[in-house]
């Protein structure tokens, strides 16, 4: 199962002194996996059929579609490149989904051709530069190489001034998408150390690499011009639009892409929705709780609008809701209150950004995600997964279930075990007691004639420890039953 | 012994694959502690006795209280709770009493009302949140998750610029708060894998996050105004205030509450010696290190005065003065050399965070701290405790001296069992010898008769392989002794 | 071989819970080297003797100076203290050779007196400061504690504002200087877990510290102003300088020491070659491909002449091309994309570091040496040395290509193994065969005398198992025997 998303975001633990490998393709549980996907066997009324054949519909283009990656495998290279491209770009979502791709790269298009065009050249160069360096297959084909090249290539368009169609922008473009994978490689060196994913960091990174080594006085590549606040921003609650608020719900997840068109927010969710609700619940979830921490935090309404309080908080609410932990309420809580921390850092860190000119880019989820990936605790319902375990949030929790299940049966068959033994000793004692007694009766008669096994017995049974009675000689057992 | 330091500032060591748990409450060791304490046992005179009686009293309030924290276990929640609070208010200085953490709350009502009850209100909210989180029971009972929370409420009261009695100010304060059990997990997952303590990072990294979110320019929370300098500070030696500067010793110690009253550094240092005068005289020392280094780079006087160059240096000499390295004349110049880095670090990260608008915050410290716990060198002189045995300075030392003991007479057992084995080892070489004398004798008269073994044993002596003779024949030894 | 490079940058990979250790000396390998060495056997005409006699005479003075290092172990303490700083000069460079030292000092002094002897002072103080905190005593004589203090020395003798032969800089000199080797020995501690060498991040670290700490408006030290740059730098095509561009490249070279005196440049090319040609090579490209990218990022051309986009190149090039990797073709393009990853990364940093008024120091260099260090690839032509093999580029090589040699031979003998072992179970099979063809024809004449071995083999064969041959059953033997 290349397109899996078994090995999303990257890397398997590894033994400390070893290298950090790619979390190995596993091809037995795709089998199990459709059995317990959406897919009930339909062996009912007529409606019922129908439902069961439109769920079988549904279950080969949601998820992670692993019978189409299945079927590239065989397919011929430039058509397997495409669908390791299309996956690539809505791993930035952690969806592993060619046709969620393809509707996000549908939603770049309605934004602005010279962004996607941008987008395609750094997924594709990404992809191709981590083949080059012989990166993990598994991985490259679930995308994992290509996301942080698609935000490269995005971005650094949407942050030039030099404006739309200015084709020198395509080199940096080509060579900082090439630097992808090196440096996702060098970051998964040392985050597979506590089993954690890369995110975006290599985007951040490389982005903020590009505006701040070029910067807005540059002939070659001049960067849009940001300054840090130095006064108090006009607030009046009067003016406050509430169209534009809700607005800005689809719109800060179209700023996951750099995009500030609602329309493509709108479609970002439909391919979100396709490969997992959860996710699109979450993502939504998200976006609400940035806007609402923008207000709480007084910020000013145009950063609201324009979704600038939203992108970071949606994809922390997605990564710790479901896709690294398996969802559970407690979970769920625990994505909320990520959202609601990462909004605060998004604007900490936007402020001291804005100190070098840059923009806040995804660090704020970066850094909060990690954080929430870190902690420990002694209960068992925030369970994270292994990350070779991570495909996408409804998976995660059947595997979760499973997991429990097991556990369960483990442990009654624990206690039965016990209980078996425990009714054998009670039989034993009683024999024991029964020989003891004999001997007793015995000795009463002959006292000359108590062999010495039988004494032993006896000593033990005056000296009183309970424990004693499970180990009886076999000669004290011979001699009497 | 859930109100122990042996479970100071976190985590045990764990197996790299493993999550990093809390050190597990010893209950064994506090048997022994009761005998290995101040309490020499009072058998002589009069005056000695009294001596004895006044030790075994001091012995109740000093140290870490074991006695109350056992004693507490069996009490009704809110006492528990009131306890951990105190403790937890003490922490900040590495002391883990709740009397020290009655007298610090004392000193902050001292200096502002307004201030020790956001003070108050950070350490409830900290803990209660590490209880919600399901945290490791013995190290919050240690109050090792409200030392961040104290800092945190004091500080964010310190910086706002709303003044005093600014209600809405606590909403951020207990949000805050409340994160801080999951920063210190977080940063406990990866500190530990170098066995180090998280200090007061997640108090650096929460408020720096609150006053760089909001700023000085927000209607909602605006922060003090801080800027980098832009010009010559006007020094003039002449000008200099000798007794202020003696004052600063104190004040700096009342800075690491963000307190500028002498009178509540003072108060602060009587709940230091309570517990350890060891950590008291390095606190004084640390001061003082950091006033020295004030002139010595040519800070402002005001910022000497103002404690600003010894709160962290108080910090850096306690931590490695005996805190987390066994006290000895080498650790203790590393404590001093560690101070004045501190100092210097303090200044750079000052001028690094104005920029920013921030204030240096404890990271000077935390930074040093780390950097001289990390250090690895070929003495027995610099014995790093493992963080699981740290308490507080004295019993560490009668830790590390138990220890040293252990190995002289491991080693002296191992001489003795080596000479030992050296005698013997002569002996049986003596009866082989003689053994060999004897059977060349026989020889001598029956050179028929020679049986085999002995022929082998002389064939080895005559090879003049000394380790050969350690192992005759059985048969050799039987055939002549 | 105390100052062999064998433990270069300082440390071995270590067990996760047990202590970072310097690496251990090995005495053997030293013998291996003179063999494999550029010193042929010249037992053939005159000429090639002649060659050979002029080879043998280079290898006294070339790569690492073993030999001259074993000498050293016998002299008194202060001639060893001298080669230890000499050595320490190179270090800077990766270079373990007090010749090369010895020229590089003389650079300095062509460029500044004071500023060489800061430098001096610098060298100096690190290594004994290394000596009293214990430091492994073979990463000592290989100048591994010395190179950051010579950085330091002479660094803050470049950026002081105060003018030369302020005899009061050289307090701070000796203070940062003996932190070095605890900075040092800290983020060794860190670094170890993934086998990577600490560069030259303590003297980053500390004059980065100096700098900060005291900054542009210091009475006692102030620093040279460093601001950002506000406005389009004025770059006319049309005035570029080709023969100062050119000159760029020693210059670049001599910038790793601060030096802007293309002469010094020139001196440390040749201190270079006459210790790796490999390594001066690297420096020549890296400080090229600088100068490269300088002009395509659009730099100022006098920031360019004066080789500011050179020296982290020049490292970073030198690290990766054959230091730390063996070289092979694949390293060597991974070295320039290196290169150029690393100018780039150089831009950004300088522009982040002039916001607090600092210089880029070689920060650039530490970040992209480590993050191309930490890259994994499935592919063998990329191979980092494990860090206690580490010498010289062309000892690495020889090192490498001995370790492949072994692989090779090793496959061999497993595949001969492989053949031998079908070899013989063919004769084997057809021994079993005979037999049972044997068994068989006795079989049908008398079928009660059928012999043990025989059946056995008869019973195997009818069971058609190959594995279960070897465990024939007990009632098999019994119906028979």
């Amino acid at each position: 199962m290349p397109g899996s998303l078994a090995t999303k975001l990257n890397f398997e633990p590894s033994p400390p002194e070893s290298q950090p490998l790619m979390a190995q393709r596993e091809l037995k549980p795709e089998n199990e996996k459709q059995a317990d996907g959406p897919v009930p066997t339909g062996r009912a009324s007529c409606p019922h059929r129908a439902r069961a054949r439109f769920l079988k519909g549904v279950s080969y283009f949601s998820g992670d579609m692993a019978l189409l990656a299945k079927w590239m495998e065989k397919q011929f290279f430039l058509l397997q490149l495409l669908d390791w491209v299309l996956r690539g770009a809505a791993q930035v979502m952690f969806v592993n989904n060619p046709l969620s791709g393809l509707i996000i790269f549908a939603g770049l298009i309605v934004q602005n051709y010279w962004w996607a065009l941008n987008g395609f050249v750094g997924t594709l160069f990404a992809t191709v530069s981590a083949l080059i360096l012989r990166q993990n297959r598994g991985a490259i084909a679930a995308g994992l190489y290509g996301y942080n090249g698609i935000l490269v290539g995005l971005l650094m368009a949407v942050f030039s001034n030099a404006g739309n169609w200015y084709w020198w922008l395509l080199l940096p473009n080509i060579f900082l998408s090439m630097m992808c994978p090196i440096v996702s490689s060098a970051l998964a060196s040392i985050n597979s150390r506590w089993d954690l994913p890369v995110f975006t960091l290599p985007f951040n990174i490389l982005v903020c690499l590009h505006m701040v080594a070029t910067g807005h006085y540059n002939h070659h590549f001049p960067q849009v011009l940001i300054q840090p606040r130095t006064e108090l921003p006009n607030i009046t609650w009067e003016e406050i639009d509430v169209a534009k608020l809700f607005m800005s719900i689809p719109v800060g997840i179209g700023q996951v892409y750099g995009c500030d068109n609602p329309w493509t927010g709108g479609i970002f969710i439909i391919s979100l929705f396709i490969s997992s609700p959860i996710t699109c619940a979450h993502a939504v979830l998200g976006s609400t709780i940035g806007m609402l921490s923008g207000l709480a935090l007084a910020a000013p309404f145009g950063a609201i609008y324009f979704g600038l309080w939203g992108y970071n908080c949606v994809l922390a609410c997605i990564a710790v809701g479901g896709m690294f932990y398996a969802l559970t309420w407690q979970v769920h809580l625990l994505a909320i209150t990520c959202g609601f921390f990462c909004a605060y850092l998004g604007s900490a860190i936007a402020n001291i950004m804005s100190v070098f000119g840059l923009p806040s880019c995804t660090w704020p989820f970066c850094l909060s995600a990690l954080t929430f990936l870190l902690i420990t605790t002694e209960t068992n319902k925030i369970f994270k997964l292994p990350l070779a375990k991570v495909t996408y949030p409804e998976k995660n929790l059947s595997y979760f279930w499973k997991m429990k299940k097991q556990e369960k049966l483990d442990e009654a068959r624990k206690k039965e075990e016990e209980q078996q033994k425990a009714i054998e000793e009670a039989v034993l004692n009683e024999k024991l007691q029964l020989s003891l007694d004999l001997s007793a009766a015995q000795e009463a008669d002959v006292t000359q004639t108590a062999t010495e096994p039988e004494t032993q017995s006896e000593g033990r049974d005056t000296g009183g420890e309970p424990t004693a009675e499970n180990f009886p000689t076999e000669e004290t057992l011979a001699n009497y039953v």
